[in-house]
């Protein structure tokens, strides 16, 4: 969070609200968070601004935006993983994958996957993910207790990466007392606050929130492009479809089915 | 919290469960925490034996326990207070005022306390609080509103040292989004939940909590007898009583009317 330019949703770039582009009826035309574009040129802000190494494929430089960077961020920068130590991921989607993925890099000694769909628990091996929990399997046994029992005492880590208030209880519930982390990178759906047992505050437990996964991105986006050259890091496997600009109603159709995890939109086929 | 000795409220010693101490009917007697003692000679466990130097008074060694220990810690060793930001404290008690006096002694810049108690105010001041906040006074505004006003966006760091859940939401409301640490330090009198807006933790805030302020004590509690023996901390202000142990009961009554803040028991006064 830079308090000289604060985080903005829009419209317009942060350091003045004005923006560089227009419409084909003149009329000002904003980009969404005052960073996304879907054009071959843009204009942003110096701050928004990282300069990646020229070797690294836009196809991989791009991944270590919003989602992926936030997941394996959030292991690395914010949650600080631990090597040997315990992570559970409630969601696996391209966020909870990228936490893996980033747990791994830490050293990361199990990883648990928790998710409702079955077919995730192959998926996530791919990612570093070492055990899997459907909830949806387990009867009468509370999620929490079923982790606190497959991590001998809560997990080390724990991080959210859905979006739904009751699991972000759990996922608290499931951090070991003492010094468990709870991270919470989904954005609530209905905008529910969160419950939180207030007696489990007082042996040491803490929950925190990021944007962007506390990465500074200036030092660290190059860091993680290394990284991901050098196959330390593996988000690629993230790229489930690639098309090109004029089929973006159809990655969005995908996204929304759930069955793209992520889908390059290649530029360059603009005039196709 | 040692996982090797988990912390017990008990009864008997961490260890084995046994004691040390019989009645006068010679039954065993335990005591609280397996660590009090209201006695000239105890026993307990090695691993919660600290020594101190011997030119610390006991008077002022005592106080290192349980709750200005705990009000220290959590702002140095908890919340790590920087030079030069803000602080508020919900409720100024023994522990809210310890809190204080860990964050001058880190270089906090602005110190507010929040009470409902008026006489708090000049009592504050003693203790390195440099504003105050009745919240009875503020009429239709809402105290995190407040807070938000007074420091500019919201504090960098809020503690809850009163126990009441509703104080705990208002403390992390009035977090600086970003970074704003939020410590909950008071134990829920009625056990309920926290309940805390999700959509904050998204720009990086954090709970957090603690057993002991987050301090080691065989390495910490040395340190801060130091700091007390040169008057950098003067945690002695806490001590409004001074009692003989068969005025014992006078000294809960004093508690339970909220008229001491630290009250002293002279074992050595017990043949008197």
């Amino acid at each position: 969070m830079c308090s000289a330019l604060p985080f903005v949703v829009g419209p317009g770039m942060r350091r003045d609200g004005t923006t560089r582009f227009r419409d084909s009826q003149g009329e000002p035309l904003h980009d969404f968070l005052a960073v996304s574009s879907f054009s071959q040129y843009t204009v942003v802000d110096v701050n928004q601004v990282v300069k990646v190494d020229p070797a690294v494929p836009p196809k991989l430089a791009c991944l270590l935006g919003c989602g992926a960077g936030t997941g394996v961020g959030a292991a690395w920068r914010l949650a600080k993983v631990q090597p040997g130590s315990s992570v559970v991921i409630f969601g696996l989607g391209a966020v909870g994958l990228s936490v893996a993925q980033g747990a791994k890099m830490c050293g990361a000694a199990k990883i648990i996957g928790v998710d409702l769909n079955p077919d995730k628990e192959e998926l996530g091996k791919k990612f570093g993910v070492t055990d899997f929990v459907n909830p949806s399997k387990l009867g009468e046994s509370p999620l929490s207790q079923v982790i606190i029992e497959m991590t001998g005492g809560g997990a080390d880590y724990c991080f959210e990466c859905i979006g739904v208030a009751s699991v972000m209880t759990e996922a608290f519930r499931s951090a070991k007392q003492g010094n468990g982390k709870t991270v919470i990178l989904g954005l609530e759906k209905d905008g529910k606050p969160i419950s939180l047992p207030s007696i489990e505050f007082l042996f040491g437990k803490c929950v925190m929130g990021s944007l962007f996964g506390g990465i500074k991105p200036k030092t660290d986006i190059p860091i993680l492009a290394k990284k991901c050259m050098s196959k330390e890091l593996e988000l690629e496997k993230l790229i489930t479809h690639e098309v090109g600009l004029q089929e973006i109603n159809t990655a969005f159709d995908l996204l929304l089915q759930g069955k793209s995890l992520r889908c390059i939109i290649w530029m360059d086929k603009l005039a196709a």
